[in-house]
């Protein structure tokens, strides 16, 4: 945070010209008769350079959305000037984002969202009557019964019941408090403000958060705009990416040197990894975080996304209180989920909760405070959580309909898992784990001693100049994985699989042709 | 930032019993077979705690939401319950929430919202064609033509194009780039985004904003959340809490002592004073900010809620070019603009939009960047922020509707800010400005000398006691002055002029009543 130079503000020369170069209406030109007009000349130095902004914010980097995704866009404006290309589009398959790929929105979520947005809807007989029932549920707990008004801070009440009705249901029964629930603007937003209330601390009592390697990278943004240490437990790629415990007692050992380790975030089903933790291993993550006195993250927004067979999800609240009162009673925790992944995959409304398990009383007003600057989370994202976590149920009109679209989008997921898998260790010098959950493949590429020279000569890493050429040369955009974090001397990328069945094969026969020609061209 | 004992984790009793204490499930106590159920011990330590956590987060106050409202909730419970009070209800004059107070949502906003939430309808004969041409345009250029898809982390492209339109034509002729637009998650969000990468340096280079006092207290939350410096300068209250560059100069130049001051945040119309720039006033602040190389933040959500006959609403943007090129291409300025107010009131849906300009582009990709890893606004209040920017016109079919809806709503709040400031200076100790625009009285009250010593013995802030002596006597939640700042022995309350036309004035009478017993009690 020291910068001794803060007030020399250095200047530089805008790119564009400014914008009153190009036009001047006659009524602002006659309006300006108060001060005389002075001659133009060139802008001088600006306030707000790279040199003068918040260095913190500076250091963060977020691949999902970052330098690949730039050039696609560019590359797709290209294509729309008629420029040649070697494709016809641009596949964004870097980001988990359903419905961009064309899937169909759950109709009962969306009638329910119409009958809220429009309540004359709510006389039509085109619309269920269950849809009607969920929709006249949410509107009376709404001021003014409009979703137009601010809710609470922490949701609307009647919403964070029904989420904690889901959660209890989840866990077999173990009990979920609406007290512990937060609505929030997507998972991001929860992950967040509990990082922002977690952190402090100078020097070496800086707080150490531990991630996963690799990562979502809104961890490590996060932890660079708070100013926090990012601690790295690398995730076992040579067994499926599982979370191994020795691992993370060496991250925190080497931890504690520099600062003080205080957060263990844990991501589960695995972004980008897509691995599903065993029941024995979230007990022992569990035991480490009692252990050490460690906060628990566990962000499980893919918790509907589990495609293996020997597979199951288990949330940590659920283990946590299996393991008895010595651990239940005392081992904090804060567990995400949203609207955006699932089966639903409503990404756009920033929909999301946050369950606070042994969160003390006095930072539950902390927390209430700090969420009520901003307000509210959006009341539709509200709306649409509360159907995810309240969907019809047998016996009621839309319940067919409903679990047809559910198992429909879900048995999908769990062919273009097997499917993406089984192409990608077809081709050599890509291996790729089994894709146990998530909507993610994040295979492991070999690339060529003369590539990474040639990735050095352009100064990019060596996955982002393979991406960079698959883009170029396919159209398809992923992320590589350096933007996620790997082992040194390992390349990755991370593909979501969400391409409808045939696009999908295409995609991956695309980028099999791609990878061969790549190995040969720098072999 | 430093602190030594942050390694100190002090430990506190919970006030509330542990929920396992509550129930335990078979399955939970059969599934925790692998470990022995320890016998139950009370919890030990907790990890975050008042004295752990972030203490720039425990720094932030946000009246607008703080003790007086969570009395306001506790009230209502009781009142619930059964529990006799002098009133059979709280009324919720403390925050800008138009619907919740009963103001009816724009039939043509919710039918297009509708629209795009459900496309079904677009068949449907009971949506109106202008209604639908609007759905199809922010639907064509949503991903997979849905609102359950990401948007751009900017926003939606031809949003942002309805947004620049929208301002150029406001400006009278003056030109707005769709890529200086960027939607946001109500207005607080673009706020707080460019301020966090505003502020940087440590020590005497640390960066200061300066705000208005009385001030909304977004700002001072902000501002406390980033470690900034808070320069405060005063409204002119004997002057219509008009802005005096003198002031702005005597606070700039007392603030270069100990910080850095980088930032001039402006409220106008005056959240929550409610006066309304003139613009002389305006173009010395923007001839102030060029002089002291200030980045401006111009926040003018209220841009649509002006009143007085004598005013109206210049927006910095404008008078800024119409200044001249010597501070149109060279002054930084965002400004400000939401869903949340104007005659819409669509608080719910967290809608917003930043402009800035002369932004250097490299802050310009860093922004991006920025708001990339929080993804995206909710897309539901982009297409609202589209809607309040692209209403119809004349010779569309909902043209009459929504231009007789739009006039009610703002005819009615104009009737409401002169019969408020009528009957409140109708009051002995009681003196309110004219509420040229916004949506709120911020009155002076005289609070006697007995009564400031009974509010010392509740460790109250003099209007806070009186707040809170106003809840419980009469229903009415009111945000003190302290909330906000005001100049010192003054005290105020903020008292939003929502309520539909006849319960305001039972509530200026219940306030009236109430202020003349109060002044007996405390003579």
């Amino acid at each position: 945070m020291q910068r001794a130079a803060a007030l020399v503000r250095r200047g530089c020369s805008p790119r564009t010209p400014g914008p009153w170069g190009r036009s001047q209406s006659s009524a602002a030109a006659e309006a300006s008769a108060v001060l005389k007009v002075r001659p133009e000349r060139s802008p001088r130095e600006r306030i707000l350079t790279l040199e003068s902004m918040n260095p913190q914010v500076k250091a963060v980097e977020y691949a999902v959305r970052g330098p690949i995704v730039l050039k696609a866009g560019e590359i797709e404006l290209e294509l729309q000037r008629g420029i040649k290309k070697p494709f016809t589009e641009v596949i964004r398959a870097n980001i988990g984002d359903a419905q961009a790929m064309g899937q169909q929105p759950i109709t009962f979520l969306r009638q329910v969202m119409a009958l809220c947005t429009y309540p004359n809807l709510l006389n039509s007989p085109s619309f269920p009557e269950d849809a009607k029932k969920r929709a006249r549920r949410i509107l009376q707990a709404c001021g003014g019964n409009s979703l137009g008004s601010y809710s609470a801070s922490q949701g609307v009440n009647c919403i964070r019941e029904d989420v904690a009705a889901y959660i209890t249901r989840r866990d077999g029964g173990v009990p979920a408090d609406p007290d512990n629930i937060y609505l929030t603007t997507g998972a991001s937003d929860g992950i967040s403000t509990i990082l922002k209330i977690l952190v402090s601390g100078g020097g070496k009592s800086r707080t150490g958060v531990m991630i996963p390697i690799p990562q979502y990278p809104l961890y490590s943004a996060v932890i660079s705009e708070l100013d926090a240490i990012q601690v790295n437990y690398y995730l076992d790629e040579e067994n499926c990416w599982a979370l191994n415990v020795n691992e993370l007692r060496r991250a925190v050992r080497e931890a504690k040197d520099h600062c003080d380790p205080k957060v263990l975030c844990i991501i589960n089903p695995g972004n980008p990894t897509g691995q599903v933790q065993s029941r024995k291993c979230i007990e022992d993550v569990i035991h480490f975080a009692w252990e050490e006195k460690l906060f628990l993250l566990a962000d499980e927004v893919y918790q509907d996304n589990v495609y293996s067979p020997d597979c199951r999800f288990h949330s940590f609240k659920k283990v946590l209180y299996e393991m008895g009162p010595e651990y239940s009673s005392n081992v904090e925790l804060a567990s995400f989920h949203s609207t955006s992944k699932g089966y639903m995959g409503e990404c756009g409304y920033r929909g999301g909760y946050m369950e606070v398990i042994n969160l003390h009383p006095e930072i539950k007003g902390q927390l209430v405070k700090l969420l009520s600057v901003r307000l509210c989370p959006p009341v539709s994202g509200q709306a649409a959580m509360d159907i995810v976590v309240n969907p019809p149920v047998p016996g009621e009109e839309s319940f067919e309909q409903f679990s047809r679209e559910k198992e429909s989008v879900l048995g999908n997921l769990a062919k273009k898992a097997k499917l993406t898998e089984d192409l990608f260790n077809q081709v050599p010098g890509i291996h790729c784990n089994p894709l146990q959950g998530a909507m993610y493949a994040f295979p492991r590429i070999f690339i060529p001693a003369k590539a990474v020279e040639a990735a050095q000569a352009h100064k990019m890493a060596p996955d982002m100049f393979y991406c960079m050429k698959l883009l170029e040369e396919t159209g398809i955009c992923v992320v590589p994985g350096s933007g996620f974090g790997q082992r040194e001397g390992t390349y990755h990328f991370r593909m979501t699989i969400l391409p409808p069945v045939e696009k999908l094969k295409t995609v991956l026969q695309k980028v099999k042709d791609f990878h061969i020609k790549f190995l040969e061209k720098y072999a």
